[in-house]
């Protein structure tokens, strides 16, 4: 990848990262945060978060809210000639919905497999095996800004709302 | 299982086939059609078809929409007692959706994993292996009314649809 691929990747990451921070001051305080980029022009058509909880939709994953959004924009189910930026790996179901969707590349900041109560982790795949595996084609890069989204991740404010969401048997 | 519990899913699946069979007359015929039903009592609490086109929306499967509307039925992202009964084999997306939302078990009619233009299908996994693969528990039954459903994914009004989505690179 070029460099300069490589810094505007982590510049967007940063972006979303800091929204993803910001939204710590909500009742949903949750590390996950995406935006959807024009491949060519950089340019942002959508910023989204997870919302499982205020939505009461175990679908709301920041990736796949940002996908609906975005086809929403352009009233068109088909992201080609987009980017899919976010905070951490997707999950299968994000995964799938951007090969679907036809995303031409996902950016990732950080690895976050949870693991369940004995320690195995959700899913098997990392993401990029996962596109590997299928026979729709997106590129996956990262991770990147790794540190800034791990801290996302491990932040006490989210630690402990996950804990309350666990304990309710709600996964975001 | 027991016979009466594969009679019972077999009046299900033919109920939800011939929902979806009536949707052949709508601008979308598609094959795609589930229910949620309680798990204990068997009572039916939502129906869905996939609506990628009409919503523009690449997550918009019939499974995914059905985990949706269920949840915002109740209320509460968490389906546990819940069964997930659908047309076709899960994609990943939706089964990976019925593992996050909790589901107990999903039932399949038959299995249509869509090739690419080389004949390779979509996607590596079949639901039972991705279930299997996965920390989180859902039991997958299926195939159940294979034929049933097979004719639903074969009818002429649906490949001509199919063929023209996948002109448009939409998939459905």
């Amino acid at each position: 990848m070029p460099a300069s691929t490589r810094d505007a990747d982590a510049a967007i990451i940063r972006e979303i990262a800091a929204a993803t921070r910001r939204g710590f001051a909500s009742a949903h305080p949750i590390p996950y945060g995406a935006q959807i980029h024009d491949s060519a022009t950089g340019e942002r058509l959508v910023r989204a978060l997870n919302r499982v909880v205020p939505d009461h939709d175990p679908t709301s994953h920041a990736e796949v809210r940002a996908i609906r959004l975005a086809c929403r924009k352009l009233q068109w189910p088909n992201l080609n000639g987009y980017t899919l930026f976010t905070t951490c790996e997707p999950c299968p179901m994000c995964m799938t919905a951007a090969l679907f969707a036809g995303i031409d590349r996902v950016v990732y900041g950080t690895v976050v497999r949870p693991p369940n109560a004995k320690g195995r982790p959700l899913f098997k795949y990392s993401a990029k095996q996962f596109a590997r595996d299928s026979a729709l084609r997106c590129r996956v890069d990262g991770p990147i800004e790794e540190a800034l989204c791990r801290a996302l991740v491990d932040d006490p404010v989210v630690q402990r709302y996950k804990t309350r969401c666990a304990n309710d048997k709600i996964l975001l």
